[in-house]
């Protein structure tokens, strides 16, 4: 199956859209969330899990996977889809988030970026050539081109500058790019400046990749900036395809990120959270770790339909994370990752049926009252 | 269901035999080998995995529960069974093994074991009422008297002091138990002395439990040791009752204790090897953890049907320990409680063939080349 992203319903009122996906490994209904499989294995959880979740995409990250186990190996596997037993789509970041995240463990020519290893201190170099090889051989349906994602805040040259670089590399990429069943997507940079987004988003549309991402938010700015830039850059975003706002996945966020025209997500805050004992309600995030819940024979969400909130108490999880038991940050896990996917299934439905700002209204009625 | 053992089969040429348990929570087919769930939980899986896996019953502990997160919620939760989302038969032990255990936290008296928490350093007092008190609060189907447990080495008036205050607590258990959905098991003590384990089978027996154990096993003396005291406790004890090995599980003395008359077995060996990354297999045990298997596609054991050997490959699950990753400590648990859960089931259809000792010679003739 070759990629095509297909349009089904846009929202009269808001940015908001509904659409469809197709990949090798199958359709995505979008909008979606997409579980984060950093080093091949969305954590805590089994291939098996993530389907009963109603995952339709997870992403897996380059740079992790570039240095442990490697990618030559996982080619050898069959590709990541076979070594991590995930037969459905999978899209993997290029590594730019990771290697700019380093600070003084890396540093950024116009070729490319020297690192070393988080893990050992052994020397690396990225240039967009070297990780379209390592997306390649890792084999995602979708893959995302070399970028130089900037920190918030930033000053207006230097994010002018690693924006007109990653337009290049952007361009090195889709050279580089080989494979026919892999879809590259390009990235928008620009920090918070609207005429840097604006540059970004003619220059990287204008290379036609078969789809976009906004890079560069949820990197500490505050959500009003982000929402702004939401808002002055996905309408230069072709409608046609799929447009991606990467790392972000806090419920507000998705939920606005979707009225101003995103398709797709990812983020780590479900499971990270949940690893630390909180878990999302649509009232709020509760800690179930603390001590009020020590009794509590209730269910994590009493509204909800998760096999956690179906057979577990908040004073058994409570237990069982004191206890430093696994199945504790197992079950909220799964918890927090069929709230997110369930909420923007939610969302792609009122969409569909004409009633996404009542939706919008209902969600923000009682969030945040824990 | 009242509480009932069936006795099927016995081998002609051994005493290994084959039976039926009826429990309050379903029929164990005998000989089983019982997944220990310390914490109310079998460290790092669901109860689904645990029945996938063929687990007929499992174990926890009494110590653990009732420091963390206390009987009396567990009470209120509707007991263990509910509490912990498994709806099969449990055994909860007694206690006795861990608070001897605490060396010098503890103290022997003759009304009970004052000792202090691993957990907050508090003071409790553990009597064989307090102890039933708090077992059948917990409402397992199989529940343990108080013991007193002595190591190995043990000189033999501590041994026989030990196992004639065992008697009289497991009579102060018998008076003290209430409930009649609970079958109550006497533990056999008496070190590595025939005269002793003599003694204490005599007595304990002549109280008429519906169940007896072997005690004071496994805790440190050569195997050779432990398949002597087998040799000549077993025969003491009825046969129209259980039989249970308490605290043994590695594959090599399974098949033994079957060979001499043992119906139950538990042991923490297969989920904590697993966790370290030793995996069993029938030719011994394989360190995935080791650097040899970086690049090995092959699965765990390739004779082996699990989840584990059938969707993942050493170098996968050797990539998620090292990159600790909890699926990698499932993927290994779930390998090695099947692996000896389906060694014991391949043990009692020998038995039922009449072909328990080629199975034994099978069995020895690749076990630990690896």
């Amino acid at each position: 199956m070759t990629f095509k992203f297909e349009l089904i319903k846009e929202c009269k009122d808001t940015g908001a859209r509904v659409g469809k996906l197709f990949t090798p490994h199958g359709i995505i209904e979008t909008p979606v969330f997409m579980p984060v499989g950093t080093q091949a294995t969305v954590k805590t959880l089994s291939p098996e899990e993530l389907e009963t979740l109603g995952a339709q995409i997870i992403l897996s990250n380059t740079y992790h996977l570039y240095l442990r186990p490697g990618h030559e190996l996982i080619k050898q596997a069959g590709g990541l889809h076979k070594f991590m037993n995930w037969n459905k789509p999978i899209l993997t970041d290029s590594g730019g988030f990771q290697v700019f995240s380093l600070g003084d463990l890396r540093t950024v020519k116009e070729d490319g970026v020297e690192f070393r290893s988080h893990i050992d201190g052994s020397k690396h170099f990225f240039t967009p050539e070297k990780v379209i090889e390592i997306e390649n051989a890792l084999g995602a349906d979708i893959i995302m081109a070399f970028d130089e994602c900037v920190p918030y805040p930033c000053d207006y040259e230097y994010a002018r500058k690693a924006l007109k670089r990653t337009t290049r590399w952007a361009e090195r990429c889709k050279t580089a790019h080989q494979r026919e069943d892999q879809a590259l997507f390009g990235i928008i940079q620009g920090s918070a400046y609207q005429e840097l987004r604006e540059l970004s988003a003619k220059e990287i549309t204008s290379l036609d990749f078969p789809g976009y991402a906004i890079g560069g938010l949820s990197v500490g700015e505050p959500k009003e900036i982000m929402y702004e830039v939401l808002e002055y850059t996905t309408p230069l975003m072709p409608k046609e395809k799929p447009r991606y706002l990467m790392g972000v996945g806090s419920p507000d966020n998705v939920v606005e990120g979707i009225m101003r025209g995103i398709d797709m997500f990812d983020c780590v805050l479900p499971t990270r959270i949940a690893r630390n004992g909180t878990v999302m309600t649509k009232r709020g995030k509760l800690v179930v770790r603390n001590a009020g819940y020590a009794k509590d024979l209730r269910p994590l969400d009493p509204e909800c339909s998760c096999y956690t909130c179906q057979n577990y108490s908040r004073a058994y999880i409570r237990h069982l994370l004191k206890a430093n038991e696994i199945f504790g940050l197992r079950l909220t896990s799964i918890h927090n990752l069929h709230f997110l996917i369930a909420l923007v299934k939610e969302i792609r439905e009122s969409i569909l049926e004409n009633r996404f700002l009542e939706f919008r209204e209902e969600f923000y009625e009682h969030y945040g009252e824990i």
